[in-house]
This record gives structure tokens, sequence and C-alpha cells, in this order.
């Protein structure tokens, strides 16, 4: 139940907008899809790509879209989601069947930024979760989306309208949805996404610093390694904004993840074999759920 | 220059050794391939599959193998290994161009076993650096091993023909070989396989943890996510032994990490971005490395 007429307008044209940007006009979701883009290489390059019809302002942006998507990171959101209600508000009748929404990986903050604002119900919040460890237009790409969850927050908050909307526009995109309140959504994802990404990181810094004495350190990396450290390679820019949003629920983690990490030390100093076993063997229960 | 008339013995047929024996028949380096295997389920399974010719005794294997491989846990290689070169002595004329070899992950001890045994130089010491999280007869599969590199330790300890040999094998095998001591390698492997493992286990226990909460929390199990705790699903019969044998790198390499961590952790607690954007950045170089 595709609508030719949607006009898209995406802010932020990376990796998560540009690979959105494809599917919906590709899938006829959108008639046509305007891009907002502040960094002058990248509007560039997504122009030139192709990824977007045509790169707008802001201003033109939000006056012709019909649905307008925020995929700048959650920093930015927080300040920009506002303005857009607002700038909806002064179109007047123009603007009362416009609908934003964010795409950002944390939405306890953003959410409560516009609790209040009288055009609330314009504002579905949304975490497609996908995506890969590269960034810019030139990492966009189709199909990005397939068959992965999308979180929607909070859609008791939206008008159920534009909730039916958002959940056609995610169908174009082969996701499923599911629904959750701002508070657990951001708990559930600095278990399944947010500690993934540091202990990454941290796994990149201890094995760079030995690379500092031992050039051919790498030689060995095999495949299991590429894959624990691959998220480290991620977005500074993305991921700043989202550890500092979400920085409760992510230090609980962190804690618990550095007490299993001291209890496997623990055993490895004390060449406590059961210990290991013991620790070893619960955590491949992770085979029930990961296949 | 693969030789038709190899007699092939493998010693343990899980993941590495049941692959082994797949490439090293199907390719023409291995004659027959004879398998040794304690585990009863796992004997029946191998030669249901057809990964040897026959499953044999110990000795049997010993006496009529030209090349013996070890491809059990660590753990068990280093009481097995000093038994077949004694095994290669009692045998006379017949047992002087046996070569026997292992595959395990940790080196300096094992090596350490048979520093001194007056066969000394018809052993190899190997790395094959494949792999997958799976483990069994069952696992095994063609083509593991091609293309990734394997790392021969010591090799002026082992007689030439030996290594020659040996190099054929793994040709046939389509790795790269690599050569080091095997202090060294167990330096190297701590910090490209070890620590990828152990950061996977503690990861995997993290959120099983939250699990006992959070039913649902799995839904959302991304990409990333599953990457980084894969490794989590590895056998302890295999990673036990590993962990202890190459105790102090291990410890080494988990104590920087965890120094890591708590920068992060820190960073986090401090809402500290300038802090959080050098650290990202730094790991960000394992760009250049890991594609």
């Amino acid at each position: 139940m595709t609508n030719r007429t949607n006009t898209v307008g995406i802010i932020g044209l990376g990796l998560i907008g540009g690979s959105m940007a494809i599917d919906l006009k590709k899938r006829g979701f959108a008639q046509t899809v305007l891009g907002v883009e502040a960094e002058p290489v990248n509007a560039a390059a997504a122009e030139k790509i192709g990824l977007v019809d045509r790169v707008a302002s802001l201003e033109e942006c939000i006056s012709l879209s019909d649905i307008i998507i925020l995929a700048i990171p959650v920093g930015g959101a927080v300040k920009l989601l506002p303005q857009v209600l607002d700038m909806f508000s002064s179109l007047g009748e123009k603007g009362s069947d416009k609908i934003v929404i964010d795409v950002c990986s944390t939405k306890e903050n953003l959410t409560r930024t516009v609790r209040y604002h009288p055009l609330r119900r314009q504002y579905v919040a949304t975490h497609p979760m996908a995506g890969t460890e590269y960034s810019g237009p030139w990492a966009a790409m189709p199909g990005l989306y397939d068959g992965h969850a999308c979180i929607i927050c909070d859609s008791e908050e939206s008008a159920p309208k534009a909730v039916r909307k958002i959940e056609e526009l995610y169908d174009t995109l082969n996701m499923r949805t599911i629904y959750m309140n701002s508070s657990n959504h951001d708990v559930h994802t600095a278990y399944v996404s947010h500690i993934s990404h540091v202990t990454s990181f941290a796994l990149a810094l201890t094995v760079l610093d030995k690379e500092k004495d031992e050039k051919h350190i790498f030689d060995l990396a095999s495949g299991g390694f590429s894959s624990t450290v691959r998220l480290a390679k991620s977005s500074p820019d993305m991921w700043i904004p989202i550890l500092s949003q979400n920085r409760d629920n992510v230090l609980r983690v962190m804690d618990t993840y550095i007490e299993k990490m001291k209890a496997f030390r623990d055993a490895v100093d004390e060449s406590d074999e059961d210990k290991l076993r013991e620790l070893m063997t619960e955590a491949n229960k992770i085979r029930r759920i990961i296949r």
C-alpha cells in the first residue's frame, strides 16, 4: 500500500539516512527524496551518487516534505527535533499533517525534549537496528535494513495516523517493528549494542598498544579477531553522543562487564580450571540465542 | 608436488583434525587418512561422515602413518607428544622417517616438553590459524584453512626434510606459512586471538545475566552484537587448556584490556567527551589493519 505521493526529507545523508533514501525511493514509498546535509563534501557526494533527488536547505526541506527523517547523531537530533516541530507549527495548516521521525540509537533524552511540545503527536520515535561500521554517504547501501528489527518507542504519544504511516515506511524497508517505551529501549540497547562497541574499541586499543613494539603482530590476525574488533572502526561522531546520552545504562553494563572480565582474569591467574569451565559453559548459553 | 603415498594419521577428529582430513585426502596429499578418536560418539560420526578412511587405535595409527597430526586440545597434546616420539623410537628403523606435528594454539609449554627428546627433530610445531566457533566432527568442513596463515615454530629444531614435508602439507591446505619462535608465537596469539575469546565470553555472560530479568532482550540483538559475541560459543575443552598454557601472556593482555575498558568507563562516567573522542579516534586506527 505504498503511496507514490510521499515526499520524504532526510536530514543527514550518511550511512543511515543515505541507505533509507535509496530504498524508500527505489521501492516506491517516496515520490521525491530531499536531503539536508551540513557537511558540503558529503552533500556534494550524496548528490553525485544520486542518493537524493536534490539537496535542499532545512527550511525548504521541511516546507516541502510530508515526512522528515532526522538521521544525524543523537547529540544534534536533541537540538533539532524541537526546532522541526516549531517549524511545523509556524507553517500553520500546511504543517499539520507533517510527520518527523528520528532514527537514533538512544531515546530517553530525545523524547524528553519534546514531551510537552504542542505538536508532540506529529513525532514518532524510531530506531531501525541496522548499520555497518562504515559511515558517510559512500557507505550508504540498498537493502541495509532488510530483515532487521525496528523499535518504535512510546507510540501512544504519537498520533495513530502518524504511527501507521511510519509503520508503512518501515514495512517498505522490510523491517519488523517492535514496540517499547524509551526507557526500556535505552536499557536494552545498552546491552545488545552499545557495550559491544565499547568492548571492540577497548580491544583495538589493547592490540594497537602492543603493535608499537611488534610490527608484525597483525600478520596473525584471524577471523575471530577481525569479527570481535570490527566495531572499533565505528565513527566517534556517532558514538560519543550515544554513550553520553545513554550514560547511566551504559555505565551499569560496563561495570557488570568489567566484573565478568575480572572473574576470568582471576580464574586464569589462579589457574582455576573449574572456574574457567563454569564461566565458559555459562557463556556458551549464548548459543540458544545467537545463531 | 603432492605425494600420493603419504599415509596421514590424525589424532582428534574434531573441527580442526576433521577439516584437515577432508582436504588432505581430497587434494591428493594423503593416499590414506587414519583417525584416532577417544570419544566413541565422535569416532562413529567421523567414520559415518567419511572424514577418514578408517578409525584406528593409537598404536596402529602411529605404526602405519608417515605423518601424525595431533589435533587435540593442548592439555592433552602436552602429554601425548612425548609418547608419540617414544613410540617412533620403539619402532626402530621403521619409525625413523615418521613426522609428528601438533596444530595447537599455544606452543611454549608444548615445545618445552620435548626439547631434549632424542627424536625432537621428527616433530614440527605448527599452528594453522583458522577455525570456527563450532566443534566436533560435525563441524569439519572443506576449505577451512584456505587463505589463512599457518605459523611454524622453532623450525630450526626440526629436521629440514620434515619441515619441507610439512610445508607441502600446508601448501596443500592453501595456507601461507609464517615462521617464529614459540615464545613470540604465544605472545602474539594472546593479542590477536586469545583475548578476543575472553572478551566474547565476558560479553555473553554480561548479557545473559540481564536476560534473566528481561526475556525479550535478544529480539534486539543486531549484527554488531552477534559478531562481537560469536566466539562465546567456543568450546571450553579447547579454551581452558589454551588459557592455562598461555597463562602469563594472557594475563598481561587481559590486564591491559581491563585498563582500556576502565578508561572508557571513567570517560563515560565523567561525561568527558574529549577523552572519549581521543580513545575512539585511536581505536579507529585498527582500520589500517583489519579490512
